[in-house]
């Protein structure tokens, strides 16, 4: 096993650093995993430009990185689901277990839950990198190791796809085609969802939305009312979409997200945007749209993974990038900047 | 049977006139019924003071009154549910049967209902009015008309509490103590709410909320913030509500609602307030507080009898006054105004 | 339009009779309809050959045929959602509109359902036949009148799919391989299942579902014990199914349900078999693996019909014979013989 | 603390013994307890009986009891939600907390719980017992130690009435009134179950069922045909009910539980019996009522604690015999026989 771990640290605003850091010793429960590779997500970014997310705080210096696959080199004594050269996907949270969120099967809303780069805690961009073996997934023989690192944006989108109760009868409106809506967009497909239309601001976005399965798209245009987007909108369902999933946080994508969803139906609101937003919430109230949010994902990586592992969905598309860890500070920089299409940034740890 | 037919139209603004008029003949699907009672909802009070209610205009004269109970007087050929006699009261809103809404079950979302009071149907206020026979609900010997007419609000909050799936695990957070909020506290409790509290502006209120089995009432002051609002009411549950009714439809409410439901919970906003509000949203989207609406009622009128002839509710101490339909005016003053400490103000029809 | 009415009568055991009938005229919220084609169903199969389906008799002459389409030709007055010309798929049970089963959105359940060719309802196996225009469903260009027909059978399969609650984390037990099991299939593999795998006594069935898109197929051999069929099946998914659909009714096969399907599961049971049968019921009870019925289906016609129309879900390959109504009574005796590898016979009206 | 920790250790059939057994130290996460009290329940009695029920044999000595309550005497160091003195009600079972029955909310289901008295895992009818801090419930000031131990009956209560879905409009059949029809009856009714009407074969449990609030009773006399016995209960309800739940496991009461339940209803079969059972299987089928099973609880623990505390459930009158843990033997024959019309049989520890 190598002594060196090389790691990407996030000392602060605009200020990641590559450093050596002690490789850390898998407890009874626990894996060693070689890293393999790791995503870049928008909230890493947030981190790296903003210094917070809310109330989360990157006050001292923080391992990035949460998207992560690996190799196991090293079990504690009593894992019994892995061996050593098992390739896993990781699920980047590890809940408390004890409290009634875990026990009633919400561990997402576990407060205690430790989650990779979510400040205080550290993540996995990281050349060895210790995790609790129950939450690794082994990836079968035709499951490269960088899907495995997008089993995690592609949870998201099965953990909105069955807030939003998607099925058979479900006429999907997506807002939003970056990697949240993209993902959602390839879930809300396999579930069966009859039509599914995504709209963006930008039509290199859309593009990439209709190859990967869109029934059709739609060109959100700045100048456009509300009224106007919805009828647009309404007319390439040919009525109302019952079921929306917002995917971009902005107030002018939530709007439609409530004044445009059938009567009776479900608008799922993924994106993350201002604290404080003007809606027409009575819109929806009247019309019973219930408004649900979604907080990361759970139960969801199995699903994720048999989704991927049987080809009902294709998410190597969404790859636009690939660095190596030493160049981590320029993978940033087309996450952030998105310059040359960027949709999902990938770092390989090795 | 009388020839006679004392009925109160709203001619417009501040306008209600007591004429008479056609004693309907029922088709063969209806019953004509002697009305008894009619209570005044705030909707009623909201025309007469505005002339609307959105997009719902009065602009031509319209019979006022939904909140109803009568006696049948004659059948329709192919009633069989009833007899001449029976007392009933009565779901003043008829969905069309056919739309996709009313065969799974949701016909309150059903775009061709007809429904009292709302421009341009007719309302019952008056001495005789035809019904859809399947609309009209027996009363057992033990139940009285008033209570009859009294189902209506009842049958909203029996929605409201099933929209927020109450169960014995609920500790429910009720926001405003006007009719809405009471017969939601009535019927919370019904279902085994493990504790309620509920909030209003006026100690009045809540006084009559606490004979009404509120187990703890929090008065709203004016200057206290809201994050000290949330901190004393969450002290009365001993941890934040898991369910949320809003019964007050005002955006400080409201942004109680989603501020101080529990992660995970339900909040349910039944108060209809402005068009346009602002909302701290993200602070529920992302502790999975799902929004709903309720709009009216759908199979919950048999509900709410049972819930009054069992005597597991007592809707009487609602009605705070009585009238003849004569005295109509003053009725809805008094409804209007609030005066003598109205809740509920009774239009008695014969 | 023609003046004769070709028309399929089962007068008794074994004897069905070609005989004109008068063409009905529609009411005002029906359609009158030219019949293009009519699948033979295994209940039409069981009163041709028993003259009952437990209490439902045919005590007196019955128009048989209850799985059909065909095109408008004359409006009642007040239809609106329909044009003469329109090809249609006919959802041939028409409920009451008016009992709580319609009201919440159960109306299969109605007691008082019209449901075509069960005693002693007459059936539409005719030239001409008059339906209510909200249970004709037009079909857009690109499905044909024989998929119409078709979606009789794959709105069961629909709704025992919704019942088994079938989603991406489904690994499903189909038993049996006739028309029910396969359409079963088809929809639970649009539904984005996992893993499908079916059983079946013969061969010729399985392969069949193979070409269909079963994941894994399994013979059932007789003198293979409950343990060795249960241990092979669970061999095929790598654990035991979370869903199980018994499209058989054999108490035998409802065994393998019961014992078969992993705790905490659903096992779906749509056969009909005999009225008494012996089950360890314990084993599922204390496994909690819920046991459910299917009785038709209900609002599922067009979610039948939109798998279709996109392409989700191809059930031509069911169609093995096609008849014209003149050749009823052998398109009868294949379908009860299951000559030829029979899975559904068809025949064209006109 | 004493030394001694006399123990009730069940050898085989019919032999247990009092013996003194070393008193464990708990780990950083569990409590070592005094132990207050411990309910006999009907499984005890059957490893008392017959060695063994199903699979689970008592093939060396087992400590007997899992209907427990006791005060917290030590604390493992982890241990921050309960404090020495403090007086607990503790759910039985222990789950893995890993696998994906635990992580989705059913580790009732989980199949490494380590679950008291069931073999090979010792139960806690003995002076001291150790037990994970997060299965323990803190009692407020109202409610007894014996009330503690009759959580977990009451679970089961609160489990089955849950799996029926029970509410405002339901109309309850609940078969059989011994403790496990007696707790569901209280729970039903807590749930605000529109009318509850119980059986059973002795009259003087229907007298206790009275007592506890059943609407009405019914008993079943040997020689009533299955029609008829359907038809009166029927009659009770003026309709079928809509929710049943069969509290005996006998054949005879499972059928009832089939037959009689309303179309589109719930049958729960909590009561364990024959391995191999003769239904009319297809009667529920057809009507699509829907047949669960109940295993122990999961999340239901605090509810049950929250229904004595507030006092909705009064679960005291189901004590009908006291005794001393040295009287272990005369307490298993008295709950063995139910000599003296023995409901609940309690065991004191100290």
């Amino acid at each position: 096993m190598a002594v060196e771990n090389l790691t990407a640290v996030l000392h602060g605003i605009n200020d990641i650093r590559l450093e050596n850091t002690p490789i850390e010793e898998p407890n009874e429960d626990e894996v060693l995993l070689e890293m393999a590779c790791v995503g870049i997500c928008g909230s890493d970014v947030h981190y790296l430009v903003h210094g917070r997310i809310g109330d989360f705080i990157v006050d001292k210096p923080m391992i990035i990185g949460h998207e992560a696959a690996g190799v196991v080199c090293k079990l504690g004594k009593n894992v019994k689901n892995l061996k050593v050269g098992d390739r896993v996907a990781i699920e980047p949270g590890v809940p408390c277990r004890v409290c009634n969120f875990c026990k009633e099967g919400s561990y997402n809303l576990c407060p205690d839950i430790i989650f990779c780069a979510t400040p205080p805690v550290h993540g996995n961009l990281r050349r060895y990198y210790k995790h609790a073996a129950d939450f690794c997934f082994k990836l079968p023989a035709n499951v490269s190791l960088e899907e495995g690192a997008l089993l995690e944006p592609l949870s998201v989108g099965v953990h909105a796809c069955k807030r939003a109760h998607i099925d058979i009868g479900s006429n999907v409106l997506i807002l939003g085609a970056g990697p949240i809506g993209l993902v959602s967009l390839l879930v809300a497909k396999a579930m069966g969802a009859c039509k599914v239309v995504i709209t963006d601001l930008l039509q290199s976005r859309l593009d990439v939305a209709k190859e990967l399965g869109a029934d059709a798209t739609f060109l959100i245009e700045k100048g456009m009312s509300e009224e106007d987007n919805i009828k647009k909108i309404h007319e390439l369902f040919g009525e109302a979409p019952n079921r929306t999933i917002d995917a971009s946080g902005a107030q002018a994508s939530i709007r439609l997200a409530i004044l445009g969803t059938k009567s009776g139906g479900i608008a799922v609101l993924v994106g993350m945007g201002a604290p404080e937003i003007q809606v027409p919430l009575i819109n929806a109230l009247v019309r019973e749209v219930d408004i649900r949010g979604v907080f990361r994902y759970v139960n969801d990586y199995a699903d994720a993974l048999s989704l991927v592992a049987t080809g009902k969905v294709n998410v190597k598309p969404l790859i636009t990038h690939n660095y190596k860890i030493e160049e981590t500070r320029e993978a940033f920089e087309t996450a952030k900047t998105g310059r040359g299409g960027a949709i999902k940034v990938m770092i390989h740890c090795k």
